[in-house]
């Protein structure tokens, strides 16, 4: 490896020095110990890393959205310069396959300078104009015009199971940077060198294109008190975390303690529905069956859209199609799990879910790793076990007695972020009663189609309602995760030259704004 | 009076019979007791209204925005049929002049078909379409289509500062409702009788128009016992709230501690600062006394956007400035307060401040009702309690000694709703420091203007960082408040039978969309 790895936090430019409590990656295949060691940062380096990203955002909040382009497109090639050493790193850390790898990398980078373009374009800041009326009876019309500004700065927790695309530089960080916010990223104890070869590319991507110091900080933490203390700096303004519905909500109550409360942004669990109509079970049983394994056991199962529970009227085709995926999971060849935790965590909930009375094993694998289970409907809904998240590859299908026991079953749904119906023309009514029900429940709704693979666009909603998220009203990935980051302010009879720039009558940004109420791209004056 | 009064809580179409803890009117002009009295609604009517929001919640958030229009013009119309029963009983309540009280049913009403112009309109929803791409490589792009859906039942706080404009019907109700989100309204003990003439007008819209029943509730509570309940049920997805910075925080804990946490909009304090530079001062310091001495003694100092601190640098102006303003406070006549509590509240804060060591009382008024006080930059910034609101017809003038003690005490701000400069050309270089200032501290930056007289537009901002709000990211005034009350869902794949009107390809609702990343109203195919 030509990259060297330190074992100690990125603050500002600099590095840290931390001695306390101290941690190692592991490789998950064989059980040994990765160099370096990773030394947990001090109360002061906290401190320091938060003051730099209060003094880092004066500038850097306001610096041209063409600035902060570069710099977006600078991290995503010192990412892809750090060429094989990365991906040999995050295979040694996590047993990820290295298409898996090279397939992050691509899109972490693609996120990165999706959020450039977005950021170049300008349109996101959602500009409003009314022009003054001074005539105006019985009170003159002042001139309004409001736009969305960086809040402040970030903290963002890298996610386990994406130790590229939600880690250092990855969906939250690209977004918050892109909005105009420094970010302070608390690194997971599963990749930590991983993570300490992107905070280097963001750290030399940042003095390339002359960032201020501070706009990037990466901690290490041995345990929660890094990234708590992190959460409760007064300069953080809001908190990116994707991760475990405990961990998430630990998280909310730190914040909404501060003196100051702040947004928290949890990605936490979901068991993604799928409900299988009968008709579309009729004619095709044997595809979703084989559509639905890859989705449940690719990537270890570990992704947050994989499908965990499956509804399906009970009947002929409900027996084949569980047979079917029954053998698909025996004949699955078991996989690594990304690091020991999960590894636990996972083998305890299944464990629990075969020992349960109500519940039948179906399939467990080879080596009892995958896993098939059987329920009813009545036993589901009275059980809040089986609504919990099972992280891994393991799904649990539910039989229906008829259309009204899956529509009692999805009212019963806890927020989600994806649910899916798969539905043949003959299936409407029920489909057209179940849509709705989806829409309240989750970020997603997919027809005919299985969750995993989330598409990264405009119009992406990867978020849903408690305890999928923290905050159902906004999105983790696509670019209008942007505005997560954003607050609106208003300038009233401001004149042009104290207005910033997406404001002026010239339109110089030449972005779509609406001025009194019409929707234009073209100047005032 | 034509319209009788109950004194009864309004559940769905019904009446409550709650005969707990009871409370009346009061005209604050002659302290007597206004009829009927009213009674706190029981837990169970709690309950009820929570379980009807939740039915209504099926079907009104699937109606089409025109009839929800519709449902809005009607209110509005209710409103006006009140005629003088709802001003005389309004005036007698709050000592508030017809003047006022006409105004603020023009702005209530004006509000209400503002919204329904709006979701008629319907590009507020920010539908988002990326249309398939199955010949994409390594993997087709599904087809994506997002937009903002209502995120359900709502509970609103009546302000006692605004008993129509912030009330039953006011700025939170009529932006939930034209989300598609029932409301249940929490009268405020201010004025019982103004919120059930209106309450009355809300469900004669309601039946007439035929929206479900449970669209809209107002409960009555002699204390926070019914308010906090509302906010627990279990159907609520938001809060609005405008009042005291302690009832705000106690509704966030309350909120935040639910099984399903659920987002608070609470309006709290603010100061609203003004900055008067040197030049401005100089050639402006008669005129900015006289339009200050108007907004500080308006309304009789209720207004949330109210100037409570006034920053000028010291100097021959200053003393001219602080005396023309203490010698208009001083002939100002004195005016009746909303309620007991609010006067009984104002008197305490007054005397605190006029008390303090490092304050000066430069006016009392003729019967020590108005106030304007005199201090330091410096003994402002090192006391807390000269940054809180003191809610009434009074004002602190800070005198700093040059251009660097007006940034370190703009710097020292909390969140404020508003922040104004008073600027000539020549005090550019100070103007153009303080406004990037002003805008991370406030959600309106005012130039050569007053914050009272807040203009309800597209591009309105009435919001702020913490504590002006629990919630900075949005704003309770002006079209864009109505997606406080919503969240994005995105639709995968899905047949046009199973899609909104919003996302089909033929564009039914005429809208602008976001399109392959391009913005246009017309329709794909």
């Amino acid at each position: 490896m030509s990259f060297s790895l330190s074992g100690k936090s990125i603050i500002g430019f600099g590095r840290g020095v931390g001695v306390e409590a101290a941690y190692s990656g592991v490789n998950p295949l064989t059980g040994k110990t990765l160099e370096p060691v990773y030394v947990g940062a001090l109360e002061s380096e906290v401190a320091r890393a938060g003051d730099l990203a209060a003094s880092a955002f004066l500038s850097y909040s306001v610096l041209s959205p063409r600035k902060r382009a570069g710099f977006l497109r600078a991290v995503a090639m010192h990412i892809e310069a750090l060429g094989g050493d990365l991906v040999e790193r995050m295979m040694a850390e996590t047993a990820l396959a290295s298409g898996r790898v090279e397939g992050e990398r691509a899109r972490t980078c693609g996120q990165l300078r999706m959020f450039a373009d977005l950021i170049e374009d300008g349109s996101w800041a959602d500009v409003r104009i009314e022009t003054a009326r001074p005539d105006r009876a019985p009170l003159p019309k002042p001139d309004m015009r409001s736009m969305l500004i960086p809040s402040g700065p970030v903290v963002v927790f890298c996610a386990g199971n994406f130790p590229l695309a939600f880690s250092v530089a990855g969906g939250d960080v690209a977004s918050a940077l892109a909005a105009g916010c420094p970010v302070i990223v608390n690194a997971h104890s599963g990749h930590p060198g991983t993570a300490e070869l992107v905070g280097l590319a963001v750290v030399a991507a940042a003095r390339e294109t002359g960032m201020p110091e501070g706009v990037f900080s990466l901690l290490y933490g041995a345990d929660y008190g890094v990234g708590q203390a992190l959460v409760r700096h007064p300069a953080v303004r809001g908190v990116g975390f994707t991760g475990s519905r405990a961990g998430g909500t630990a998280l909310m109550a730190v914040a909404a303690a501060r003196p100051v409360p702040i947004p928290v942004y949890a990605e936490m669990s979901s068991v993604n529905p799928i409900f299988i109509l009968p008709h579309a079970l009729r004619e095709r049983w044997g595809a979703i069956a084989t559509g639905l394994h890859g989705a449940v056991t690719g990537g270890a199962g570990q992704f947050c859209t994989k499908p965990g529970v499956i509804f399906v009227t009970a009947g002929k085709e409900a027996d084949q199609f569980v047979a079917k995926l029954g053998a698909l999971i025996n004949e699955t060849p078991s996989c690594a799990m990304l690091n020991a935790g999960i590894a636990a965590n996972y083998a305890q909930r299944r464990s629990r879910l075969g020992s349960m009375v109500t519940v039948q094993v179906v399939a467990e694998g080879g080596d009892q790793q995958a896993g098939v289970f059987l329920t009813t409907a009545r036993a589901w809904r009275k059980n809040a076990l089986l609504h919990e998240e099972v992280f891994g590859p393991s799904t649990l299908v539910v039989l229906c007695e008829n259309d009204a026991d899956l529509l009692l079953s999805a009212e019963a749904l806890e927020g989600q972020l994806t649910a899916t119906v798969h539905a043949e023309a003959a299936d409407g009514d029920v489909a057209r009663a179940l849509v709705p029900v989806f829409a309240r429940k989750a970020g997603r709704v997919i027809h005919n189609g299985f969750p995993t693979g989330l598409e990264v666009c405009h119009a992406t909603v990867h978020g849903g309602p408690f305890p999928a998220t923290s905050d159902g009203r906004t999105t983790s990935v696509g670019t209008s995760s942007i505005t997560r980051w954003a607050r609106a302010v208003c300038f009233q009879n401001m004149p042009a030259t104290l207005l910033p720039a997406e404001l002026q009558d010239g339109n110089p940004r030449k972005i779509w704004r609406m001025v009194n109420g019409e929707r234009t791209p073209l100047p005032l004056v």
